[in-house]
């Protein structure tokens, strides 16, 4: 079957009015998907009045036990559960779900080598099994940051890698394609011209703009990472705004997609 | 089908061993099942954490804004992902759930007379087929406070009140049987002797014993809601100690059984 993974974060979920309008959007997206969140700054937010600082070694935020229970209570309880209220409220039978639910996604806490990031999970195993059941249940799954190791602990992820492995797992049986919404229109030529997408990049493509450094820093990461899902069975990757997702399946001009060989996308 | 509705409280979820020592015992509670929590005192000290305090009127606990979204966080998220997380390492496939996942229990925010309790929900629906979807894929039900209204909003609703439905829904198509753990061993003849348990109650015995003076005060409103699950089609009724839990399995005396004619249980 075709499925769609839908990764949105922090600049649509910490805004109601975009979150709403974006599920709109969503709850019309055509077949079956799977809308994937993490938090934004909403649980900085609840951390600090709690009294709980988010702490950090070199520049690396670390998970200590007080923030595990933050982000678990941010993430799992009111984002997922608000999300899902409102889906239902579209019509959408979505069913919200940490890693730890039905065992989809089992990681393993970081290794600690320089440094110890406390309760974060490396993911290791996705329960595509379950996915199929719900599917075939017409549940839309709605997977927050949230994972477990299986021996009882629950492990905070990055969401992006979440969107990435249920993508590349569920590749080995289905068509699958990816959508990383995030603060861009996709990929630009100019940074600070929205209007300058890039509509289109392959492997060569992506070797000729890194050559030329109109592709550097932050997106270099979020390219490979792509490149990666492509490399496992992914059909291709999106990049762009949240209310442009819409756009992306009618093939109009709306984000960078990212395929592995071909030029012709539609 | 034959399907276990257990639902624990404070007494349980606030103690982390003794939290540990029932999830071990529901685990080899025979057959299917569905485990339902409320949240004891944690959404109250986190609440209180967030300078969101207890509104009271009339005695009574009112739900505003704030405090949603606490029970939210608390129920759904923290407690919820916690006991998800431990019975997934006790081998248990899991899956946390509100009354939104999946329009599992569709409620309606209370109206308004003479007190307005807020964001607190009246059960109106159970989703029936999404139980036995889930089931029928051998996952394990754990059901939190949380319902919503299929409008968008989320709803507090008791968590007895939800064991009930459930069980009450599910009856019409499986045999139910509905365990209630509270902080007593039973219904007791003398409620100062822990020892002095009523095996079984009736109809008779109940309407006997509320006359003799010995059921009274806030064991009334739990025999009644007793009663009026038996009467909408669940098999029986029992009423215990979290920790004494598998021993009414085995037909040992254990704790109260409520049922509706029958006087052999076993």
């Amino acid at each position: 079957m075709k499925i769609s993974i839908i990764k949105i974060g922090g600049n649509v979920i910490d805004f109601p009015e975009k979150l709403d309008e974006f599920l709109k959007l969503f709850s019309k997206f055509p077949g079956h998907k799977i809308l994937v969140h993490g938090g934004g700054i909403m649980a900085s937010r609840f951390g600090e009045s709690l009294g709980v600082m988010p702490e950090m070694v070199d520049g690396r935020r670390i998970t200590d036990k007080d923030t595990l229970d933050v982000v678990t209570m941010v993430y799992a309880g009111l984002i997922n559960k608000q999300i899902v209220a409102k889906l239902q409220a579209l019509k959408v039978n979505s069913i919200g779900m940490t890693g730890a639910d039905g065992n989809l996604i089992r990681s393993i806490k970081r290794p600690v080598k320089d440094i110890d990031y406390g309760f974060v999970g490396d993911i290791k195993e996705v329960n595509t099994k379950l996915i199929d059941h719900l599917l075939k249940g017409d549940l839309l799954p709605v997977v927050n940051a949230i994972t477990h190791d299986q021996k009882g602990q629950l492990l905070n992820t990055n969401a992006d890698s979440i969107a990435s492995a249920l993508a590349t797992s569920l590749a080995a049986d289905h068509q699958v394609n990816l959508y990383f919404c995030f603060n861009k229109s996709g990929v630009l030529i100019d940074e600070k011209n929205e209007n300058s997408i890039i509509p289109l990049i392959n492997e060569d493509i992506y070797q000729e703009l890194k050559k030329e450094n109109v592709i550097h820093s932050g997106m270099i990461p979020k390219l490979d990472n792509a490149f990666e899902a492509l490399m496992k069975g992914v059909n291709h990757v999106w990049i762009g705004k949240a209310e442009n997702l819409l756009l992306a399946t009618k093939g109009k001009l709306s984000g960078t997609t990212i395929e592995r060989h071909r030029y012709d996308l539609y």
